[in-house]
């Protein structure tokens, strides 16, 4: 099946629009930077997680993006208050459990977290969707084609069990939901020397999810689509630090053609 | 009224020349990069919040800024503690109530802040200026001059209340303070794109009201100009991520001239 | 003595080879900074700093950074459990005291750090140097020669009582360990200017001491020199601004013919 680039372009449109605010409880790490790319692309973002509020800034928010990079105890209470708001309000909400399966502590809180949350979209990459699988009912793929690793399995089986959109990131990102399964194939191996792209991927499938909330799974691919055209023109930086720079810049110059020309995006029924 | 550049670029200077340690107790998305603004102007930033060191810290320091963007409960009783021994020992305060009005536990804290406080210095965008009024005393502009807005109105409440210099930053910046009105008009749009440049101005106000102790309206005045002016030298950037590095490089290299030729501050009596 | 070029080299290809995990716990305004100079050196960083955790993800890593620059209760405590363990799994652990000296909670928890961790190797500026050194120990250097400062002496006491190579970086860093003294010639001021390219020395001896834990003075030695021609190539920049961005590209880009032509390293016997 195709995918028309200009629904990827109409969803960027609408954030450039709208900008919708999205309320990011996220790591240290990729504040500053995840806070600037929801800027570059046209999004309004907020950071906030102290208890007495979290629920009053999901109320004003149009997606809620939680991120479990450098968790701890006070934290991970407010992302529950948070979701649960949010759950409460229809509002989308993206899980990014960075790090699951690196330590005990990790896994278990990114899956008490999925349990009590059932994000819209779910978003990380092969290691950590797997880890994300409850051991019992982890499976090894056992199919021949390429689609069949074990991440797409495991991102089934999380699709299934809590209607989450899946989307495992890596050289091509796999997109799971609704019986159909996305490839974006756009994207450069630079990206991977940058720190937190993967967290800003997660925070614009919140701005993606704040405007296409009738079609999460596309507004996931479009999110996965945009970061990769823009780091496809970022690529031609000199090395990671120029890159970072020139990634927030092609955010923000994105233009019809550039999707019409580079979109690498098909879409299968599972 | 007309404002001498030279006072602008002689205030700069000072920075240069004295270093002054600005300690900041500040949000998490902008540590790094309000403290290379501060570096790049030629001040020393120091980042410190833990409740045993704020008030040694203090003691070293030559102004205050308290910013409460990612605000907790642990942050905030450090900024009072630091605030009240920067009081005793008459070391200059900026407050930047970032947020205030988006939550009601954000204009609680903001205004509580405010009241123990009594800062030099308010530094805020429009709707944060007018959250931080009481709501018992908040008044709608009347007059039909450009300059009575909403947001002056309440600047010139604070002003009366607090007896601080208050900013209110947009496109045009306005500054009110010992009865005069200080306008502002170096800036540009894309300076909204760059997350966290309203907490680097008030880390410059923070910078300029070190080294101008005795006219703090003017420092403030300085500070914002100089903004606004490495602001329009940035602009010439792709996007916001370039924009981001070289207001860096522009405030680093601001010139004599760069001030003599291009800023925009006229002074009224109010 | 002669230090050869061709070792720093081998160093750094190790890093980019072998991709060593290396566990931070760090400071909130350089963790973006930091995880960036490692990425772009071929280093794998992390961050996390829960108490839950830490021990766990100490067991994965290969090199463990402490950095005390917004250090509070919480997370000192993550810090000494994760150097337990570190010690225990004979995982090397540089320490960096930042402003120590500047306020006794951080001179006391520096100095307890110390105690109880034996880092493998302990970087800090010239007066955090002299700070971490006990009151009752504290000599002032007499000797003429440049090489017998003060910072010299402190670095050589905590070489003695600690043994861990102390490297105190500034115009020239100067490395002491196994009764040796090695001096690194190369860096540029506008270092200095950036926020954070002193932890970001000490991240990257994490990384260097991962690969290189038979030889710790050496990979001390090679990390700083690293720092120091990459500092060189980005001082070509523009400003601070532009610096830090061609400092990560440097990082990434950095040649054995960079090394060869441009290392100033000398070796002295103690």
């Amino acid at each position: 099946m195709t995918y028309r680039p200009e629904d990827v372009w109409e969803d960027l449109e609408r954030i450039r629009t709208r900008r919708p605010l999205v309320h990011n409880i996220t790591n240290y790490v990729v504040m500053n930077s995840t806070a600037n790319a929801l800027l570059a692309i046209g999004a309004s973002p907020v950071m906030a997680h102290a208890d007495q509020e979290v629920e009053d800034m999901v109320g004003i928010a149009a997606a809620l993006v939680i991120n479990i990079g450098t968790l701890s105890e006070q934290w991970t209470k407010s992302m529950f208050m948070a979701a649960r708001r949010a759950g409460q309000l229809g509002i989308p909400i993206v899980l990014d459990p960075v790090g699951a399966g690196a330590t005990p502590y990790r896994t278990r809180t990114a899956r008490q977290l999925l349990e009590a949350i059932a994000p819209a979209v779910i978003r990380a990459n092969a290691s950590e969707i797997i880890a994300m699988v409850a051991a019992d009912k982890r499976t090894k793929g056992v199919d021949s084609t390429a689609a069949s690793s074990e991440a797409l399995t495991a991102a089934r089986t999380l699709n299934a069990e809590f209607g989450s959109v899946v989307c495992v990131s890596g050289a091509e990102d796999y997109i799971v939901g609704g019986g159909r399964l996305f490839i974006v194939g756009n994207g450069h191996a630079l990206m991977a020397r940058v720190t937190g792209l993967g967290c800003t991927a997660s925070a614009l499938c919140g701005a993606f999810a704040a405007v296409r909330r009738e079609d999460i799974i596309r507004a996931t691919a479009s999110a996965m689509a945009v970061m990769g055209i823009a780091g496809e023109t970022a690529a031609r930086a000199d090395g990671p630090g120029s890159m970072q720079v020139m990634f927030l810049d092609a955010l923000y110059g994105l233009t019809r053609r550039d999707i019409e020309e580079r979109l690498k995006l098909t879409v299968q029924e599972l």
